[in-house]
């Protein structure tokens, strides 16, 4: 090589090198930068915040035409607090406890509204591609177990479908948390249900599946377990499509004007609503039914481990939280 | 109340809607300009980073002294991008599947240093307080089994340990692959090692506990798993003992200048690894020694299980993967 341009290659490097250490000096000026201006929109945030509580706790000795309007006021502002681009500046919502115990202390918020709606969507799509399966999956092993397996489910496959709801539910789980500390409004009981669910898969794992003879009668618990688990994707299914219309909605609306949101939004779907919920009900009851008629197997027949029990009490007390929020649910919506 | 007061209350109200708007839009002003910064420090790091390249295809057609000290430069260069501040600015590296699969798409990057070493730090401390239970759940099902069980474990306590050594490698997985994320430079391996440990933990859930008579024969599979987790809690308390050690005289380095940290770093350290991996290679022919066991038990003797050959083709595995990939660190790390 000659000398010229050997001296090139080196020239080269030394400009590397130096770009590099000023890539560094930027990339941690803009840090420190952003973190502080974050703090004092904090800050601002949270005087805001406090500001408007005060406010409000003052408002009850004024007369109450205009109390009505200062508290409509009021309400705008917090609106905009919390679900404007400063949301992302509030103090971190706790993590909960089983989000912590499962990936630790590291921050999930999405800073950009728009990340927001994407998390949401894809929570959306997850759970289309898992309804579909929640009633494939389990009404195949029945129809095989009429068909071809002599009324007599074969241990395997059940097993198989069990560790597949375990590691569905603990996704979802984990999922609807991150939603939450993402700003969703969702209930607590929804996440506390699939807790329960995730409890029931694993028990439902340690449960012996009995083989012949007299195979119909053992594993009448699986099969009451299995046509429950058809009804939860019947459930899911009629569910995702109600909520991805109602995100939808959302999304062409926060584009526009983010405020009609806060109370106009579920406009378009609402008369959905009265259509599913009749069938939400049908469902709980059935849910209901089986967990009873699990106890009853396990108090009166054959099958009396401590799986079926648990099993049974659980189907019972996820029916009767169903219920109540869905009734709740519906109070809130019907007020507006 | 006095009509001055009232118009108090209504002024101060006005301020705070005022001061609302404000807030949302030097929030949603910032958001943009971070995002904007940002987006030109990822050009000029891509840029960069593909600009070493290029240079250190081309250093081999010159004199090898200056092409050793040229690389070099390259090399430090190469570190400040991607162990500095700016490596928060470079492409994600993409989400694993396990990690899509339980969380989503939801960014898990923590854009500061500090950060960084702390949610390791969690790791850690994370790894040290399950291994000491990995000690002693499994030491207390063994001794309670001679002592007041008759040598027949119940199948309760054991299921709801196999159940928390699922839940529990979860949590390993789910983090070491956040950590990777952030920057870690851990070896698939020890990732895809707990994967096997998961599979494995669902498989033993599956296995039906036998009881009386003969116990003590048809548990022979139990109970070496339960041995083998007792081991698996000796190697992690010494593996903690040691990497925390590592993290912290990184972190002291680390403070002072980041650069030493990628070449001396172990300096401190490197003794403890020599004492380390004896122990380590004298567990690791124990897993496949229990490993070949199990897979013996289901062969020859009374359980033949579907889940204890598994359990044992499974140890075997990890027992190989485990001695291959401490072997290549140890090779890797005597040569700088
Ligand atoms: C009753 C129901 C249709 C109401 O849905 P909704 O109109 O979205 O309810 P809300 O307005 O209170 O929703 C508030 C938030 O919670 C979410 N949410 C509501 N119910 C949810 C559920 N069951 N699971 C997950 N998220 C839910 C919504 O998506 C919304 O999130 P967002 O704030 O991020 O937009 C819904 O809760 C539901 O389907 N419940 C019944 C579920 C059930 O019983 N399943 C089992 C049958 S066996
Ligand atoms: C051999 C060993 C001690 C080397 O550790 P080390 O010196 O930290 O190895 P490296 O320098 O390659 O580590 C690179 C990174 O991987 C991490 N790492 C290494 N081994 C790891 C493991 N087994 N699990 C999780 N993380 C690990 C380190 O913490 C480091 O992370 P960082 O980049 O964030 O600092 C370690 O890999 C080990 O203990 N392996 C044996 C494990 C085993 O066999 N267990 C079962 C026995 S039955």
């Amino acid at each position: 090589m000659e000398m010229q341009s050997i001296e090139k290659v080196e020239e080269e490097v030394e400009r590397v090198v130096e770009q590099a250490k000023e890539l560094q000096d930027s990339a941690s000026s803009l840090i420190n930068r952003t973190s502080s201006d974050e703090q004092s929109l904090r800050q601002r945030a949270l005087a805001l915040d406090s500001n408007i509580r005060r406010l409000r706790s003052s408002l009850h000795s004024l007369p109450s035409k205009l109390a009505d309007k200062l508290e409509d006021d009021l309400h705008r502002a917090t609106c905009l607090i919390y679900d404007g681009d400063a949301s992302s500046f509030l103090p971190n919502k706790a993590h909960g406890r089983f989000l912590r115990m499962f990936i630790g202390p590291i921050n999930v918020r999405a800073s950009h509204k728009d990340v927001q709606f994407k998390v949401k969507e894809e929570y959306n799509s997850y759970r289309d591609r898992t309804a579909l399966l929640f009633l494939l999956f389990p009404s195949t092993l029945l129809i095989l177990r009429s068909w071809i397996w002599d009324e007599c489910l074969p241990a395997f496959p059940v097993q198989l479908y069990q560790a597949w709801l375990l590691f569905l539910y603990t996704g979802l789980a984990l999922r609807e948390n991150i939603l939450r500390l993402n700003g969703s409004d969702i209930r607590p009981w929804w996440i506390y249900h699939h807790y329960c669910a995730m409890i029931m898969a694993l028990v439902s794992l340690t449960w012996e599946i009995k083989g012949q003879p007299n195979c119909a009668q053992k594993q009448r618990g699986v099969q009451l377990f299995l046509l429950w688990a058809m009804m939860q994707g019947v459930a899911m299914l009629l569910q995702n499509r109600y909520q991805r219309q109602r995100l939808y909605t959302r999304i062409a609306l926060g584009k526009a004007k983010r405020m009609d949101v806060v109370w106009g939004e579920t406009a378009g779907v609402d008369g959905q609503l009265w259509l599913l919920c009749p069938v939400l009900f049908i469902l709980q009851g059935f849910e209901a039914y089986v967990g009873l008629l699990l106890l009853k197997t396990a108090f009166v027949g054959v099958v009396s481990e401590w799986q079926v029990i648990t099993c049974g009490i659980l189907l019972v007390l996820m029916a009767v939280g169903n219920f109540t929020n869905t009734v709740q649910t519906l109070m809130v919506k019907s007020r507006f």
